[in-house]
């Protein structure tokens, strides 16, 4: 008798050229492709469950999904047989079984994104499709003294776009900092235990204005207390966004 | 009376949809691309001489190319009037004007490039086009043993694709040096006086063989010295190279 197993997924993908990580009508999503992928090895048809959804344009190098499976295929060999029937854009960068009662989604403690800026007068063609460019040289020393005003357990309903009906907008931030590698690029780093509906994205929009002395640091306290996403920033575009990893406390 | 005037670029580019720099027939490059740009700016019909050829597949983030023009659009703007023809794998960094005599190709005295691999067992999604991949964990100190070998003025008709027709194959190597940065990411950095056809791919790949112990870092020596390109190790696929910095002593 066949058995049912529980497999977890750590997958890398180039988001450029999809619709965002879930599944549905009329465009393309990574979810989509893995399901295909998984159906065409198994003969299964699979739903993948993930850590949740990255919008189109977003990259990742940790995203998590799990899928269960009667599959003879032995769990680490998953990562090969998958990306056999991938596009390039996309790799399993691992596999392994996991208990029963793990869920990529509702197991998830902690996520860590990354957000990645190119300051010069031109855009880069190198990595064009992973960098945020933007003209002016921005001052990370005070977008440093904005994130720590972040940091801790806060109410982020500023920071979420409108209509995603999400009720309880208190989320915790483990770590928030800029960091700076001249000559030209200068990255976010944010750690938390779950993230609003483009929360990162406005984040670093509203960033980005202190770096262009639009807004004072302390304006990022008075914008997360106000609860108004019209007072926060812009939102930032997807591209320069990278989901680094989910951390999970048992598995 | 309209002046003639020498003008330098600064050119950055993903190579991935080119089929390298030097215009041809049947097959886009980006010269054509540029050549095409400028014609449409100046209503000239302009030959880009650019500092050397690039392979399909090459980067660069410092190509040089110059070209001569009656226009009067002040040197300094060309950089913003072409990048606006351009699509977004080419981008023109700097633009200037420069004496009558300057010659992109004749006049360069160096140049420098940077080989990118990626170590790990499955490929990476992001940046997928701008390393070469490699499942093996390389030996990086062998690699930099066998590098001090290949710095000085050797006979490099080992490391020499056949047929290209160059008689004089004698070449000076500045610097060379493979920088690790853990987990995955191996760099080969190399400033010479000048190439010949495929040398960095060439000298890559036989890298490669020491890093996987498959020759001894003293094998260079012997390789040089033989000077048959079938003791060298195979060449390094063109998308792991980029063209970093052209250098010109007067200009």
């Amino acid at each position: 008798m066949l058995v049912m197993k529980n497999i977890k997924l750590l997958i890398e993908y180039d988001g450029t050229n999809y619709n965002g990580w879930q599944r549905q009508a009329n465009a393309l999503s990574i979810q989509q492709v893995l399901e295909e992928a998984l159906f065409k090895l198994t003969g299964e048809d699979t739903t993948l469950i993930g850590s949740g959804r990255t919008d189109s344009g977003v990259h990742a190098k940790g995203q998590v999904a799990n899928f269960f499976t009667k599959s003879s295929i032995p769990p680490d060999r998953f990562s090969y047989a998958i990306n056999a029937l991938l596009p390039p854009d996309i790799r399993i960068l691992h596999s392994r079984e996991v208990p029963m009662d793990f869920h990529a989604r509702y197991s998830a403690v902690a996520k860590r994104y990354k957000y990645s800026i190119f300051m010069r007068p031109h855009a880069p063609a190198i990595g064009r499709n992973y960098y945020y460019h933007i003209v002016d040289i921005l001052d990370a020393d005070a977008m440093n003294e904005a994130a720590r005003y972040i940091i801790g357990t806060h109410d982020f309903k500023a920071f979420q776009s409108a209509g995603s009906g999400v009720k309880d907008t208190v989320r915790t931030v483990y770590e928030a900092c800029w960091k700076l590698e001249p000559p030209c690029c200068l990255y976010f780093y944010i750690k938390g235990n779950g993230f609003l509906y483009n929360m990162v994205r406005i984040l670093v929009g509203t960033f980005i204005e202190i770096g262009r002395h639009k807004m004072e640091p302390a304006d990022m306290k008075s914008i997360l207390e106000s609860g108004e996403r019209e007072n926060a920033g812009p939102t930032a575009p997807p591209h320069g966004l990278c989901l680094e990893r989910v951390y999970y406390r048992n598995y």
